[in-house]
């Protein structure tokens, strides 16, 4: 099978970085342009990328030559990491120009066709493309978004949830600093410290879990209709957004029941077998001290999260932690296994993966 | 005036090591003994004590020689910080003995004839004393504790508000380390990490609150009638707990209001003149990101309990971020505080200080 | 081919557990007994073992029971995690009962009869083990060990050196918390901060490197002839040690003779086909601010070296940074290396592993 | 005794914030006039400032109003924490102007006629400013340097040992965050993480302590004969410069010789009356495991050095361990002292202090 060649937008920065690092090896998908800012266009990826992540550059990748924002691309499939600005109004010219978008970046995320797409939880979101391209005529070009970081565990935890009756959701947030990007929270803001705020995540836990959870109504997602309070806070860990969680339910099952159903809660087929799909999406931990980010934090190649602590709350139903790697669930990894799920849903023209025996992960 | 010779149990602890700092130069009182493990009695304190807060151990106290925990002790006045095990059943004997110990140990908090005693919230609960020495046929003696150090920061942020009826709390703590004493936390366990779960302090949280700011009934407490649901969880930092608050209220006041009240409050005649008072006990921060564990924990001190971040709880009344020094006023502090409370209020025998300007901080 | 049984002594500490975690999947080793100490033995692994690395221990180990120090064993490799003292005299009665020994504890490292083996340096100097067994009388048995966590990205760096004529070497290391085990460094020690001194690795920097690096002379070792000088300090990262090192040399080469010989450097045959070891032993990194301890302690899964910073010394000849993982290359790894040698050189009794196409990692 | 008004340059910095800090409560100089970046101009030092010190910027200084870099000062005496770039050719035409600057900036202080003071070191290097008032053709007018913050804890290690002749030094840093300024170092870039290279601070090591260690030559300074090699990293702690020195001494005291030399030395008179001066400049801690950077970075308010460890290195003479407080001893306070000792000498114009009993710290 011959790969198909994708562009990454914001390619050098923490989260851009991310997609070249996981997309590197990709079964079905081969970076073939990055797209960097005015300062780094024009340079070579390698020349132009200050590296965050562990080791250095793939070398698939350090000889091509970054373009510009505004340079027309070749890629049907183009991943954004751009900052919230940049991607407004780039994206949607990207989508109108034909190109298939999946998107990390904030800016259009709530737009009421525009999928927030978390496969294991909402896959059937995707049929909102359709409308989308109906309404705005596009014929290939499609927008897809996934959520902010902190949201993801919150929504995975919740997903096999919903059937009880989802009330009041009060969220309390543990967050690496990379989510912040890069060079983003200063060393001598976060070093022996915990900054209890963290600019508009408080509003997105409260809007976009909502909207994830929601039931996909043909033009649009009729939200989950529960009441949401979420305060943010910043610790000094490098990866991992650690959410603690207290739910009301409104039918109650036994946490013997919770945890079973997290345990053995699947994706829709196809969503199992796509590449980057975790072995297993929800890992119930019974240590009284888990999950912990450090430790927990790469389950399933970070793409899985991890809960524990799952016990009656005295004010709300029951409360429990939930964890999950930021950059890569919550981000980049979460932006590549919507766009696998594309692929085998018919959504990038007439790419057609093979599916089988293509996991990436074991 | 002559200073009081004070004993030390568990002197060579952590907190132990934070009772003998802030002696230092106390203006009432001298540490006259140290009493330490039996590994440790017999050697001078500065052999025996392996200091682990900044600088080293006060010249004015290396040279005593270390007590064994058994040994019959010449201060009226003891100050434990012996671990839970040990506490139990020394306290009580030397209570029996005649002493006054102020103890930070969590062995006899919940105890109906001992009050769990912080000078701002409830100066009254020392009138608990006076049953305490009736019941049990003490005379000199007396037993009154300090909370847990994470409860800590929540009463002196809710003591203003207990007007107003509150009826629901949830609470999720970032926790320092320095909570575990030492060695406690294993770097391994924290470093890049978060550890969601710290034994035994949620079920601290639940009760010792609503003792402390319950009200004094002439033979016990009669708690607050609340409900709280608190989770508790550990960062790497070395100092400082910040817990985020949500709380219900029968009656809601404005967000000024509330600010105002917490800059405004003072504790009752004759605490603002003690010794260890800080100048302000609350300290509300207007900045969206604070307060912050490692800037804001040494506030009057360490003595004094930062808030910030009031706003609207979607799900209960209001929410905000408390911050005390966890070592400090959560601990050692705290029950020097208490003791110069005692010494005003005439339950050290006949020690009488002179009160005007001797303020420790200013 | 059928796998070799093989037992971890002292298998809950924490390099215990990397030697647990990265025979997981071993093509040639499957560990069939895991010994404990006292407190662990009869429980199941799972129950004794405080797992400390990331994740949960492997499923294939946690249900195997627990054997004491003093039982027998049945698998002819072991491999030793434990502490110096227990390792005296077990690891001794061990091999005097036939059995294979690599180890990683201290106790018996500069007997002049045991190989201080790290295959991509002194390759040869296994041929120590005839001697050993001649002269103990040893049939089956044998005791290798390899080297203090520290030593080897020194040993590694200057492995290619040799030929220049090695005068002086002068150390400064930074090392990581798991170094000293669990629960080791307490965290209260070093958020925060840096401690200029570890127990015993500077007589060890300064020792068991030059037996390293010296000449198999048929009984014994003749060591190197140079001067050390180390340093060693602890610094608040979980993983990965990193020296400077400033190296007098007798002939002198340019830097860049210098760094084509590190990117060059490949073990003797057949070390480079054994399953753990690395694609390519050194990684001289270009960029003026490497190595970094978190960026590339997982060069070569843990198993490469990585350089850095070389320039000119102006008291010495040159300086430069090397950096290895300490509980992988540095410990476990190394041994499990080691074995691997003994392996193909046929010190494993009658097992045969197939070499070829066996690489662990690629 | 009415105070001097002084400016601040470049005050809403992370080392203008210390002089900011350290000027408060200041028995002779109080901050009349802040200056800042175009950025702040015109706004109240409240509003410009984003504080990052502990704790919030003193009361009386938030109410000044910003001054843009280019307008004139009031104030006789200027202290300058602006980064290189800015204070060429601004400290120059200020004191062209007739002002006294007390520079913290690495860009003039390798003038000749420039003196690098450190009072405790070299008091008699402020008679170079009669020479530079001579050459420029300044009256009141002046510039005063102090060092890089890694090389002060060198030099204040060295003074007493200038007697024996050092020959040699080799250094190795291990440098707090705060060293880079604010944002400065990128919180992914040193969590869990040691940098090995430190942007100039090596080529300052290896020139700035000889011109501080030189002797006054009238017209110039005669810097030490001695070849020093620094390596600088960076770690993740906040505040605190630990050095490991190894020295080369062409006479050879003993262990206990250079320990008491430490311990009695005094910096010449007036200096130790000075206010900001430490009761005692060097502490050598007998502890085998100090000094350590957050323990001791205090030591003397911050004002003091702290050695250990001194013992024979096997290729150089001696080996020790030497720690600063960066933004304090290294920078800001440092300054500080030495406006001190210029207005004791006579060089503030006729600004005459009452020296006695104003020590600030006791």
């Amino acid at each position: 099978m011959q790969k198909l060649d994708v562009a990454v937008l914001g390619a050098t920065g923490a989260v851009g970085q991310r997609f070249i690092q996981l997309l590197e090896n990709h079964p079905w998908f081969r970076v073939a342009e990055v797209i960097g800012s005015e300062r780094s266009a024009g340079k070579t990826y390698g020349e132009a990328v200050h590296w965050v992540l562990d080791g250095t550059p793939p070398a698939s990748v350090t000889g091509l030559r970054v373009k510009g924002l505004d340079e027309s691309l070749d890629s049907l499939l183009v991943f954004s990491a751009l900052p919230k600005e940049a991607a407004d109004p780039r994206e949607i010219e990207l989508a109108t120009a034909g190109h298939v978008v999946c998107t990390n970046a904030g800016t259009n995320r709530m737009l009421e066709d525009v999928p927030l797409l978390l496969p294991e939880a909402n896959a059937d979101h995707i049929g909102l493309i359709d409308y989308q391209r109906q309404r705005r005529g596009w014929s290939t070009g499609a927008l897809v978004a996934n959520s902010n970081c902190t949201v993801m565990p919150v929504v995975m935890a919740l997903a096999p949830l919903r059937q009880f009756g989802i009330r009041k959701l009060l969220l309390v947030s543990s967050q690496a600093t990379s989510g912040a990007g890069y060079p983003g929270v200063a060393s001598l803001d976060i070093l022996d410290n915990v900054i209890p705020y963290v600019s508009g995540d408080e509003q997105k836990m409260e809007t976009e879990s909502l909207k994830m959870l929601g039931t996909f109504a043909g033009k649009g997602i009729d939200w989950l209709n529960t009441t949401v309070s979420a305060t943010c806070t910043r610790v000094p860990v490098v990866d991992g957004h650690l959410v603690n969680i207290s739910v009301e339910l409104e039918n109650v099952p036994s946490t013997e029941e919770i945890i079973q159903l997290w345990q053995d809660f699947r994706a829709p087929e196809p969503v199992p077998m796509l590449p980057s799909a975790p072995e297993q999406p929800l890992y119930y931990l019974p240590q009284v001290d888990r999950p912990q980010i450090r430790r927990d934090r790469n389950a399933g190649n970070g793409m899985a999260t991890s809960l524990g602590r799952l016990r009656p709350c005295p004010i709300l139903t029951y409360k429990f932690a939930a964890l999950s790697h930021n950059t890569i669930r919550g981000a980049a990894g979460c932006s590549i296994l919507n766009a696998e799920l594309l692929a085998v849903q018919g959504y990038l023209a007439n790419f057609q993966p093979a599916i089988a025996a293509d996991r990436m992960y074991s």
